[in-house]
């Protein structure tokens, strides 16, 4: 396992405890020295790492999308054997994943791209496994597969060639964003209800239960307002990770309308701009057509 | 229980199985004959059920919105007397609830309204319940609200003074017309991505678990495409009743922005529409300034 | 002439310069005295407005939709003879025109409504105006319609019976929310294209001739940019009025997908809304299922 | 003059008319054919062109946006010597213009690209033309620019750097797909208000005079429907080229939220899929969970 951030710590954890020999690296200490203390193996080069492994290895990257993949897979790939499998895990841009597997197998190594899905809940109830790659890969994947899922029968799926586990997963993550933003605009509107008072972390606890729209999305939220319904002290603004982009823009190309989709990638965007000034340039506008006031802004 | 509906006939067979008295009435003899089978008393005139009924009574409505609930109404309140209650639990606009609830209210009436989401599932897993009214109306509902719920203590909120029920369950069928939406503009990414040839019934069976997007809409979708996931049969239209029309309207009219919500509406709208006049318009449009070539309707 | 305010002035002064009888009336002397200094008759009382115009009497109403001008009419309706023409020229919403024609037209009084466009730029360039009612409430009004418009055969029509004019109307503003939402998109877009340093006022100049998208708004953009294209001290909210509500939510109840013109309403009410509990909650959700950071607000 | 299709050929007619000595050449002989009726020198070959013009020479390209600019441009460049200036008017994605102007310039050849709006009018109206490239090859072509556009001093705008002029012309074209869907939203929610009746055409020419949203594209559109109202025998298929889905890929890349211009892509999209395959999937979905009817589709 190369990178013991958040989701390789607990991946390998989940596969430690299933009896599977994890060998853990990453290049920091901090984040060896956590994982060493759940004891499990880890090294501190990639050369470490690799003579640790007997062929053919299975290497797993659980390290950020980009620039960081492209460096590991630089460094590795010299290190391993005809025959090893690499297994890319990361929330990486499927077209990327093409590019790679072909100068991997080159190489005469096997490469399969998994989207793992589950954040923090993953480690304990099972994180939700998307596949990429030839079926040998797989084939070789699947004792780690039906661990790391909720269950052996569960969870995962192999969804096609190199490049369709990233893929699957990017519109996984596209779905989450209109999901989230769904039930943020029906929040808002609750709480915009005022006169009916309404009690908006009591009503998204007794909607996990018995509703058409109970998720698991909707238990986090429910949680979240439990602690703080008011959120008060939380900015408004949402970041977004590549792949809500990368979604819409494949929508673009294979010409697709997915409009939720786009509208709650928009919104993100526009919750982290602070200038708006599309939104100047209209009040400004109506000024000037309709004699409309403005407000100045604040100095 | 007034109405013995899909939804009326599914809540009283699990009243009646929790050891609650259910009456029914239905004005169609086959709807009561149905349940009659599975033991439970009906009458064939609303002023049976009344008399089969002590007082204090308390006598839930679930018939189609609109019309037919001032309808039955009018009949029964005359029939009823003072401190007896009425449950209204039909997808009603609340703005009728409010008006409605002055009316019997006037006549010493107890009034509350109960939003039910669960669809046919909800008979053997409860239903989700979100109520409105005065807590006196609410407290003597609490037995029946708990055993139509999945749990005593899950599944059922009193949301707030009369009215509540019904918006919360407005805002509830809002969010799930986004969820939907967001859920199928994903499966048809996948589709789309024909070089990949997607198993989207497995992708979707792999998705309920371990995945932050799993739901029990998930869930549906799973086994509507484990039956045909080609759904060559099935025409692309979506029909749409009041709630989402009603979520959009109330978003308006509170000043909320509703982009998904409002999204997924006008998808339905779109979708029940063959003319398409718009974009009739728009194809003669692109020939008018650019010379661009148009098809020719189908005669 | 009652109401004397921005489009009412500029109306009386148009009609008056093209050789009309106008007299004015508004509560505010101020805004009488403001065209008294025009050379235009105004009065103080409705009573002398009345007096002053000889049977048949055409009296148009200008004043702020909603209450104000249920007001008006119930203190002029009952100074009018059977026969006269009441035109009520605000931005009010069909529905009421509709109830209020009613009204009107049992006590035999003519009764048209017409919306009126144009804003600052009427007076001089003439305006726009889309006219309901019944055709000889119209025929008399053919000699003012004539003169407000840009010119006696352009520019205005009559669309249909009472109502029409303020549908139409509603759907015009409900375009016209969407235009200025799709240009805004545009510049927002060339801003952020920081490598380029495009020249916005520049751009908006040239796009004004010649181009597919040179429009009104298009002239008035370029006149805003020319004056000032940083904007800075514009606040980026963006009111609005009635109508682009209303068009939603006729568009909501007739079935008929209206994707741009309500984007362009929400985009409105972001603006509108300091809290933004939405995206507090999805900041909130995003950490709570990936661990990922939020802002604090500032306090 | 590179490609003598609807544009180039109106182009060329433009400039020959105004003076300017114009060499047209297009593979198609019926195109040089029409040219050459009108008066215009026409040649057969690149060669001879580029034979045809003194050096510095200016030749400008005219094709289709892709493969066949990549295609001329092979063949043009090693005829051309250093100095020589290539204008690129076609509908090209900008990051194209960028590559292409790299490897010309490594030549010693002097590159610009100008975006060309104004379709069928642009011939006698003048064209909107925005110009990317350094000042040298924007000073040399200022005279064929003040002769394209509607007159010397508006409707052209040198817009910045190279990749600036095809940057704004794409930004202009998603603006225009956004004002076009606004319309075309506006005309079918007045079509739907069955009960008034309203007379399409007619409202379309008034809105021409006077009001806000006047525009170029509602002249076109009050041409149309003056013709054909009903536009019962258009297809409701609204084509799409590739600027409308780069302006929303940049804005993905750029972090604009741009609702009314994706709107209107999706709204294209939609209509031009047969199959909507979410649509079955709702209307499988609502079956599944309410028990709602869906339609068969017809065999």
């Amino acid at each position: 396992m190369i990178g013991l951030g958040r989701m390789g710590a607990g991946m390998s954890r989940r596969l430690h405890r299933a009896g599977v020999r994890v060998v853990g690296y990453d290049p920091n200490p901090e984040a060896r020295a956590r994982l060493a203390q759940d004891g499990i193996e880890t090294v501190d080069r990639l050369e470490a790492l690799v003579a640790a492994l007997k062929p053919p290895r299975t290497v797993w990257l659980m390290v950020p999308a980009g620039d960081p993949v492209d460096q590991v897979l630089a460094q590795l790939a010299p290190l391993l054997a005809a025959g090893d499998l690499i297994v890319e895990g990361g929330n990486s841009y499927y077209r990327d994943t093409l590019r790679r597997a072909e100068t991997l197998q080159a190489r005469g190594l096997l490469f399969a791209d998994v989207g793992v899905s589950g954040g923090l809940w993953g480690e304990r109830e099972g994180y939700g496994l998307m596949a990429g790659g030839p079926p040998e890969a797989i084939e070789r994947l699947r004792p780690i597969l039906e661990r790391l899922a909720p269950g052996p029968d569960r969870g995962w799926v192999h969804a096609g060639p190199v490049g369709a586990g990233h893929f699957v997963k990017m519109v996984h993550n596209g779905i989450e964003y209109a999901l989230m933003q769904a039930y943020a605009e029906g929040f808002a509107l609750l709480k915009a209800k005022a006169p009916f008072q309404l009690d908006l972390a009591a009503i998204a606890e007794a909607w996990r239960h018995g509703t058409i729209i109970r998720s698991f999305l909707l238990d986090l939220i429910a949680g979240v307002l439990r602690e703080d319904a008011a959120l008060a002290d939380i900015a408004p603004v949402v970041a977004d990770s590549g792949e809500g982009r990368w979604t819409v823009q494949e929508a673009v190309d294979l010409g697709v309308p997915v409009d939720t989709i786009a509208a709650a990638l928009f919104r993100r965007f526009a919750s982290q701009d602070p200038e708006r000034y599309g939104d100047r340039l209209l009040a400004a506008l109506r000024h000037a057509f309709g004699g409309h006031p403005v407000q100045r802004a604040a100095s």
